[in-house]
């Protein structure tokens, strides 16, 4: 081939594609070409943000793990700001709802939080093992050394409901035989502590999907007399089912998907 | 410009982008859904996103109006491609749904679509209002005016889900009295075209909630025997109460809430 017939192949092939890279910062792209990250890591990917959106309105169901293209998004996503923004926007929104009720007397009204990645970050977990699918063995390790790191924004709004007299649930579909000791110096660690109650997962609700357990536990506290005002976590199962609350927020998580 | 100047300007900017669309039609729906590939007003303001995505997951709530500093983005997100690809992305997602229910020969499988920015879109009007608060005297005479822009991908999926065999109800907040001939005008003129029945909004149900109104609607269609497999709105409250459906798909519309 004559050195103008390889330019024009260089030009005809090679250019589009690079062009697609820097554009998009396809899938595997290295980290630079996607910087700056506008949006700290939100929107600098259109199909991943779709996905995202999705997860969040509860469209995207049944997944098992990141979608391969979108593995670079989530990690900048939950390492450059934007997520962290996001749980800061959804902490300020229920603190301004908290706002309106006035907690009576009785001591009756409560909060219910879910603990992973509401309270505690599996982030550096799930980064690690590239947001790959659930390994039960593996979460348990890492769950067992009670490293996660608190989210500050649900610690501050932890601490923002207490200092207003609600009663917080902590709800926890962690095995409680295996993992109480650990999830309790974690919580401790992270800066949540004064909650009535963290509710893990016993030996009889082994098995049972996240909807059965949690709607087993909230009925109760409702038969205790709790008047459950917010529900807060990251998956759509801890805010479906029984008793759900008055009101419920979603925490954002793009990492993984608990049926 | 000289013929070789064309030849290099077309070869440079146009084929770049060419290419860019066929790889991103293998995504799944057709690549002008998508259009354009690049960012398209989703993520360049990280604020307004995490508003955005708190309105589609449904935490913030009873918002009358865009927020001042997102008014420039709502336009952005809605008229430079994003919306295209997150309406397209739901339009996927329910298509895969659907594609594992096989309807029964009863003709009893039926599926409910909300109307406005479900099927026709009032984009042109909102943005000729700034995204202001809603006016119902001016929302009126515009939805009389009959020319709401069909939203292509859920037309596809109108047609698809017809297509397999799925009986289609039409259920909308509209007033029947004032609005049911250019409604129906509307929707013929957008490609929907083959629905069971177009359900308004009734003299006695004027003053009700969108929520009371849109479940005795469903209740009925279930007291009839339908099983409503899919639900379909912008709105959460076209997807809370009663006789909700099998599995309900939240429409993105970060333009206005209906409580």
């Amino acid at each position: 081939m004559s050195a103008r017939g390889r330019l024009t192949m260089l030009v005809v092939f090679f250019l589009p594609l690079l062009h697609c890279v820097l554009l998009e910062g396809a899938e595997g792209a290295p980290w630079f070409w996607r910087w700056p990250p506008i949006g700290g890591g939100g929107g600098e990917d259109p199909y991943c943000l779709s996905w995202r959106v999705m997860v969040e309105a509860n469209n995207a169901k049944g997944w098992r793990r990141v979608p391969a293209p979108c593995i670079g998004y989530v990690r900048g996503y939950m390492a450059w700001g934007q997520y962290y923004r996001d749980v800061g926007s959804v902490a300020d929104q229920v603190a301004a709802y908290a706002a309106q009720i006035v907690p009576t007397a009785d001591g009756l009204d409560a909060w219910v939080f879910d603990v992973d990645d509401t309270c505690l970050s599996n982030q550096p977990y799930y980064q690690a093992k590239q947001f790959g699918a659930y390994d039960p063995v593996a979460f348990k390790m890492w769950a067992s050394r009670g490293v996660c790191p608190g989210i500050p924004a649900m610690q501050w709004l932890f601490q923002t409901l207490r200092g207003r007299g609600f009663r917080v649930f902590l709800v926890t579909g962690r095995d409680e035989e295996t993992l109480a000791s650990s999830t309790v110096a974690n919580l401790a660690a992270a800066g949540f502590f004064g909650y009535d109650r963290l509710i893990m997962r016993s030996a009889s609700y082994r098995g049972q999907s996240s909807v059965a357990f949690k709607s087993a536990v909230r009925r109760q506290l409702v038969a205790e007399g709790y008047r459950l005002r917010g529900n807060m976590g990251d998956q759509w199962s801890d805010l479906q089912g029984e008793c759900v609350g008055d009101r419920v927020f979603k925490v954002p998580n793009p990492m993984y998907f608990v049926p």
